[in-house]
């Protein structure tokens, strides 16, 4: 990514981080992020939403930041996402100085996923000969719970529940935006249902930081409670290997016709 | 709201829809949502986004909106909502042609709360002598859960949770703006957990309509898994009366000091 001027930025959708040809949604995410992060002058992503707008494909990205507030404690920035000027997706978060309280965790009604060891789980892989596991999937490293192997299809759980391991690449630290890239990675939890699968566009998608990290093994759990409509939620929780809850996520999105 | 012209709008923050002074922010961005509407061409609400930036007290708001997409079915709206030039909010939204899809409640893990007749709950009345409950609680009709009677304090639950009925002054039907303005109107689940009580401030809020109405009561359910950092989330489900969801909200807040 490069700074053009202030608030500006030029970066690159790269090939293979797609599902179904359309970069994937957390990718694009933890580029404007990122971009955000630039104008933060310093100060640590805490919380980050976003709004789709138009699918993007492979090639240059523009982003554009406002920083409507520089506050004591919180920053908040706003960007846009363009490509040749047609709107990817809006973005806006808040940053922190530090952690807003010393406060330590005070109210954990949560526990991190139950996994086997990584080694017992099945890494996804892009398929050769199937738009799914997409390109996407070998640019992380997933290992899913064996028994929730979407895409493997012998024995789907029909619950829509995906848990799962993850980390970067060559063991490259998560920071805040490694993590909004983690938020949308996995296959969605809905595909385990029984329901139509296909690709099921991010209307939104929150995040929230709890633990910025350096993280490298996440756990994570994703899961949808309601499909009505032709809408879905999905919630994401992502823990460290010490068992602290780092981040939370929550999408809406259409469900695959 | 006055239109003053094509995506500018002026409003007014009235006087007893705050709390702690500040006004309610699930009334500034039900505003925020009404002006959004007003550029969305007669399609209905889907999902909301905002992010908090500065308080707002009593007084003139203008909110501007652009139009970022007009879709097929989807359209995308943002808006900023000022006070004297001083930036309060910035929120972005969808907005659907009819239902996005026939497909009706096909996945459903989760019920509405088990409350008692209204009759039997307690109305949540604005204290003379307190700040809490705030003024903003008159200007709606609440009723919460004996066993969650958050303010009333003899036998606080010590679990973040608040159950409760919902609707309008005067029977007015909800609308997918009320349902907005339900989503930020009970009081923070937290203040039954035995941690500070105090002024939250929420960060963000995101709401998904499921079902856009017109609903009168609501079941309600707000709750917080985890307190870290200094930070809270709190998720709500609104249930009609029929068993159906209707809406499903998030917020990021700050742990009262």
């Amino acid at each position: 990514m490069t700074r053009t001027a202030e608030g500006r930025y030029q970066a690159e959708a790269f090939p293979d981080w797609d599902i179904f040809g359309v970069t994937n949604g957390g990718y694009l995410l933890a580029t404007a992020a990122r971009a955000m992060a630039g104008e933060a002058e310093g100060r640590t992503l805490a919380s980050i939403g976003s709004r789709f707008i138009n699918p993007a494909r492979p090639g240059p990205l523009s982003i554009s930041v406002e920083r409507l507030k520089v506050g004591r404690t919180l920053s908040v920035l706003r960007a846009t996402v363009t490509a040749a000027d047609r709107p990817i997706l809006i973005s806006d978060a808040s940053f922190a100085e530090g952690s807003p309280d010393p406060i330590e965790s005070v109210l954990v009604d949560g526990s991190p996923p139950d996994l086997p060891p990584v080694e017992s789980c099945v890494r996804l892989e892009p398929a050769d000969d199937s738009p799914l596991p997409p390109p996407f999937s070998g640019q992380v490293e997933i290992y899913l719970h064996p028994e929730d192997l979407v895409y493997f299809g012998e024995e789907i759980s029909r619950v829509p529940l995906i848990r799962g391991w993850f980390r970067l690449l060559d063991r490259e630290l998560l920071d805040p935006i490694g993590l909004v890239l983690a938020s949308d990675a996995f296959p969605p939890a809905v595909f385990n249902s029984g329901l139509p699968v296909g690709w099921t566009p991010t209307i939104d998608l929150t995040v929230h930081i709890r633990e910025p990290g350096p993280h490298e093994w996440l756990r994570c759990r994703l899961s949808t409670r309601f499909v009505t409509g032709g809408w879905l939620e999905e919630d994401g929780e992502f823990w460290d290997v010490n068992g602290r809850l780092v981040s939370q996520s929550r999408q809406l999105a259409l469900l695959a016709r």
